[in-house]
C-alpha cells in the first residue's frame, strides 16, 4: 500500500522466493557489497511486482566521503556495466529525467560527463583505434512535457539512427529507505519500468521496445512522502509490545485506507530528499560516469578520458 | 516532539492566547488571506515558541496559476512589507541562505531580482530624483561553510557600511504543512530565530544585534521530514475511533521516546519538497522581489522596474 | 577573406543583383524595419554565397530597453515565422547549438520557453480543442562532441517519429557587424548552412535532407575576431585620402595574404561579443520563443502562453 | 592609444627600465616559466603605467591538456602565492567580478572551491590543529550594479569583521594578446588598479585603502576588441616593407584619432574571447583554488581538502 520503490532488493518478498523462481545473494568485494537477485519466471515476477531479469545492486555508502572507497565503488560499478553489456561494442547512453529538477537530474548529468566517441571513429581515426575506443553514442531526451514526444520513441528514432548492440540507460529511481539515497546503484536488464522514478516519463523503455538489449543503471534518489509515512509507522510498530502489537496491525493493514486518505495529499507530488541532494546529484553522476567510461573504454585510463572529454 | 516550523500561524498554542498576551487575526482582501499575530509579552513567547513582536502571513495558494491572483499576492506583500518598513528611506535587503542547494536558495534568487538603487544616487542623480527612488542596497552574505563569517557578521559589517534605517531579510523557512510550501510569506519583525530554516545559518539576524529594525520575509519551503512522520501518526489518529484512540494516545504522547528513536535517521538530515521545487523557488522568488521592488520604489511602476535592473 | 557572416543582408554583392536574379526590399511597419531578400537562381547564390530561397531580416535595436518595442518586435518575428510555415498545422521545432557555451546556447534556450502540445492532443483533449493549439513538438540535439550524433541525423530521427509539415530550427549565427549582435533575426527557408553558427555543427538540416520544409529563425550572437580585424582595416582606409588609400589598397587586397598570416591564430579560436552577452542572450530567447509560440498556437494569450508552458 | 592590459609583462616600455628603476626576468621552473617585474619608484610607475610594486606571472599555456603540467602550474601559483604572503596567518579572500558573466565569473568560482577554516577553529578544533589549518575566510563582494554597494567598501567592511593579516584577492583581467587568455597568471601587491578587468569595479582594492597587504591573483580572460583592431594594425605593419611602414607609420601612429574614431563602437562595449570561454573559466578557477589551498594549508593533501570541502 502506496510502498513506491524501484529496487529489486527492497521487496520484502524477495524471502519468499524459492530456488527454483529466482536467487538472492549478496557478495562484498572489497568494502563494497553487490547483491544479485534474479527473477526467472510471471509467478515469480508477480510475487515481486518486477519484470523477469537480472538485477545487481551495489552499495556505495560512505564513497563521497572516502576517495579510495569512491574509486572501489567506481571498479565495482563498471565491472557490472561491463557484464551486463555482454561485449556489446556498439553503446547508446541514454540519460533519462528532467535536467531542470534537481532530483531527477541525474540522467542527463551522466551524460555530461560521458566521453562519447561515435564521432570520432572519422574524425580522428587514428586516435581512436589506437585507444582502442569502444563506440559510444548518447542522447538526453528530455521529459514528454518539455518535447511533446515520448521518451521511449524519441529513444527509439536514435537507435534507429546509430544501430546500437545495446542501450545503457541512466535514470534517477525511488527508494523505499532514505538510507539508500544516493548510496545504491541498480543495474538491470529489464529495462525502466513504468510508471518509476522521480518525474512522468512513463512509456516503457525495454528490450522489446526497442530491438535490442536495454541496460539500465538507477540510483535512488527520492523517497516517496507517503512511502515514508508509511514506513514511520512500521517502525514505531516495529517497538511496541504484543498487545499494543495487535492493535497496531487492525488499523495499519486492515483499515489501511484510513492512512491512504490521511496520505491522500501526497501522492505523487511530495518528494523526501536529503538536505544536500544537488551536490549528492553531482557526485553520483561523476561515479556513474566514471564507471560507464571505464566498461566502454576498457583500455584507457583515467587521465586520457579527461583529455578526450576536451577533444 | 520533532515538530520544527518557522510559522507563527502553525503555533497550535495561538488560541489559547488570551487578549493581554496576542492576537489572532485572519482578514481577507479580494482573493488573499493575511492573519496577524502580536505576541506581547515573555509569557505568550514562551507559551508559543515564537519571540515577541509582530508576523504578519500572506496565504497566495493558486497565485502560480492565475496571473490576476499573482497580482494580488504582489499587492498585499507589498503593502505589509511597506507597514512593516515604517517609512524607513534606507534599506539594505539581505538573501539568506545556500544559494547551491535547491530549496535554501529563495533569498539569493530574491536579492538577484531586487532594483538596488543606492549607487544610483551619485551615479544617476537625475533618475534618481526624478523616479523619487527608495534608497536600496543588497547582499547575498551566503553561509558560514562558504565563507567562515557568520552570517550575521557579515551583516553587520554590511550594515556599518550602508547605515540603512531597517534591514529587510528574505530566507527560506521550514513549515509543518506541506500545503503551505511555496504558498504562504511570513512578515515579521523579530528577526531571524537561531536554528530555523533549511540551511545551517544559526547566528541571530535582529535588532538587538543589528541595532536597527530587522524586516524578515519568509516563505516556508520544506517540511522536515520528522515533522512529517509525527503529522501522519496524528492524523491516522484522527481518524480512529475512541478504543483506537486511548491506545494509540499511549504510544504516540506517552512513549514518545520510541518515535524519537525511530525518527532518529531523519533528524536534520532529510527535507520533504514538492516534486516541482525548483520551479516553485524561482517564481517565489519573482513573487517577493516584485513585491520588495514596490514596497520601496512607490513612484515606479512595473515597467520601470524593468528598465532599472538593467541600468 | 576571411569575411563570416550567416546574414544575406550582409552580403555586399547584393546590390548587384538585378531584378531577375532576386530583389532586395526594406519595409519599416511601426518601428521596427523588416528587409527581404529573394535568392532565384544559381548565378544569384554564387553571386552571394547564400542559398536559393528567401530570407526575412527583422531589425529589433532598442527592443531590450523599451517594452513597447519588444512587443512589436515579438510582433513582427510571429508575422514571418507564420508566413513562412505556410499554415503547417504539425511542426518540430529544434533548438541547434551547445547550452554549455554561453554565446551558442540560444536555440536550446528557445526550445526550453516553447509551448509544446503535441502530447496534449491526447493527454488534454478538451483544452487542447478548445484552445485550439497548434501541434509543436521539440528538440534539442545538442552538438557532435556531446552525442556523437550528427545533427542533421538526430532531427531526422525525430521527424521520422513525429512527422512534422515543417521544421523550425533556431540558432545562434555570426554576423559582420557587433551592431547586430543580438539585435537582428533572420528568417529563411533555405536551411542551415553547413559551417555557419558559433559550434561545429557541420551537417546540413535542410529539406534536401530532412524531405520537409526546414524554417530557420537566427539571430548573430557573434563577430568572428578575423573578421573584426578585417573590418578594422577597411574602416581605417574609409578615413584616409587619395594617395593613403592607393597605399593601403595594396596590401589590404593585393597583399591579403600577409594579413591572413598575421590573423592565423584567431580563425575559429576566437569571438567577439558584447560585454553582457549572458542577459543578452536570456532576453534574446524570449523574444525568439514569445514570437514562435504566438506563431503556432494563434488563438492563446500571453497570459495562456504562461499557464501552458506550466501544464 | 586605447591599449587595454591588466598584465605588467605586456607593457612594452619595461625594456627601457634601468636597474634602478626596476627589473625584469624570466625564471622557467620545470615546464612553467616564471615572470617578475619590480616597479621601485614613481619614474618608472609613470613610464610603465604600473603601480609601485611587486608582478609575478606565471605561463601555465597547455596546463588544460596535460594533467603533470597542470599539477606544475599549480605547484608554481601555490609557491608564489605563498611567497607574497609573506607568512599571513589569517587570509581573506575576495572574488571579484559577476558571477552572471561568463568571462567575469572567474573570482567568484574560485571563492566557491576554497576550503574555508576560519569557522573550524571553534567548529572542529581537533581537526583543526590536527590539520594545521591556515585561518582563510571568504567574500564574494558582487558587483555594484547588484549591491549598489561599492566592491572596495564591502570589502573592507568584512576585513573589519575578520581582522585578516593579508587580503587575497581574485580576478578576471583584460590582457593585450588572446593566446595569454586562460593561460597566464599574474600575481602583485599593488592591489587592484581601478578601471580594469572585465566588469565595472571601479574602487581602489589595495593596501592603502584597505590597511593590510592586498595580493591579488588575477587571470585575462579577455581581450578589449579595440586592442585587437589596433594589434591587428601591428600585425599587418610588421610584415610591411621600408616604404609601406614609412607610409602606415603615418596614419597607425601620427593620425591615431581617425582610428580611434573608427574604433569608437568598441570601446567598452565589446570583448574577444577564446570560443570555448566557459570551460576554460572553469579549469583556471580549479587551477588558482587548487594553489591557494595548498598556499594556505600547507600541511593538508589533496585529498583531505577535497573532504574538507565537504564539511
Amino acid at each position: 500500500m502506496n510502498i513506491r520503490t524501484d529496487l529489486a532488493t527492497e521487496q520484502g518478498e524477495l524471502k519468499h522466493l524459492g530456488e527454483k523462481d529466482g536467487f538472492y545473494e549478496t557478495v562484498t568485494q572489497g568494502d563494497i557489497p553487490v547483491s544479485r537477485v534474479r527473477i526467472v519466471n510471471e509467478n515469480a515476477a508477480q510475487l515481486t511486482g518486477k519484470p523477469i531479469g537480472n538485477y545487481a545492486t551495489i552499495f556505495f555508502d560512505g564513497a563521497f566521503s572516502d576517495d579510495a572507497l569512491f574509486d572501489q565503488a567506481v571498479e565495482r560499478t563498471a565491472e557490472v556495466i561491463r557484464e551486463f553489456l555482454k561485449g556489446a561494442q556498439n553503446v547508446l547512453a541514454v540519460g533519462l529525467g528532467n535536467a531542470e529538477m534537481t532530483a531527477d537530474a541525474l540522467g542527463p548529468k551522466v551524460i555530461d560527463r560521458l566521453v562519447v566517441s561515435r564521432h570520432l571513429k572519422d574524425k580522428l581515426p587514428d586516435l581512436y583505434r589506437q585507444l582502442a575506443l569502444g563506440n559510444l553514442s548518447a542522447l538526453r531526451p528530455g521529459v514528454l512535457g518539455q518535447t511533446g514526444i515520448e521518451t521511449a520513441e524519441m529513444i527509439r528514432a536514435a537507435a534507429d539512427t546509430v544501430s546500437p548492440d545495446a542501450i545503457l540507460v541512466f535514470d534517477a529511481l525511488a527508494s523505499r529507505r532514505a538510507k539508500r539515497l544516493c548510496a545504491t546503484v541498480q543495474i538491470s536488464d529489464t529495462g525502466i519500468v513504468p510508471g518509476s522514478g522521480v518525474g512522468n516519463h512513463r512509456a516503457a523503455v525495454n528490450r522489446e521496445y526497442l530491438g535490442v538489449p536495454v541496460i539500465s543503471v538507477g540510483v535512488p534518489t527520492v523517497v516517496d512522502a507517503a512511502t515514508l509515512a508509511v514506513d514511520t509507522l512500521e517502525k514505531v510498530r516495529d517497538r511496541m509490545d504484543e498487545s499494543e502489537r495487535a492493535m497496531a496491525k487492525a488499523w495499519t493493514e486492515d483499515e489501511g485506507d484510513r492512512l491512504r486518505h490521511a496520505m491522500g495529499d501526497y501522492e505523487n507530488n511530495l518528494i523526501v530528499t536529503p538536505q544536500d541532494i544537488d551536490a549528492l546529484i553531482d557526485r553520483t553522476a561523476k561515479l556513474l560516469a566514471t564507471a560507464a567510461n571505464q566498461a566502454i573504454h576498457r583500455n584507457v585510463d583515467r587521465e586520457q578520458m579527461d583529455l578526450l572529454c576536451r577533444v
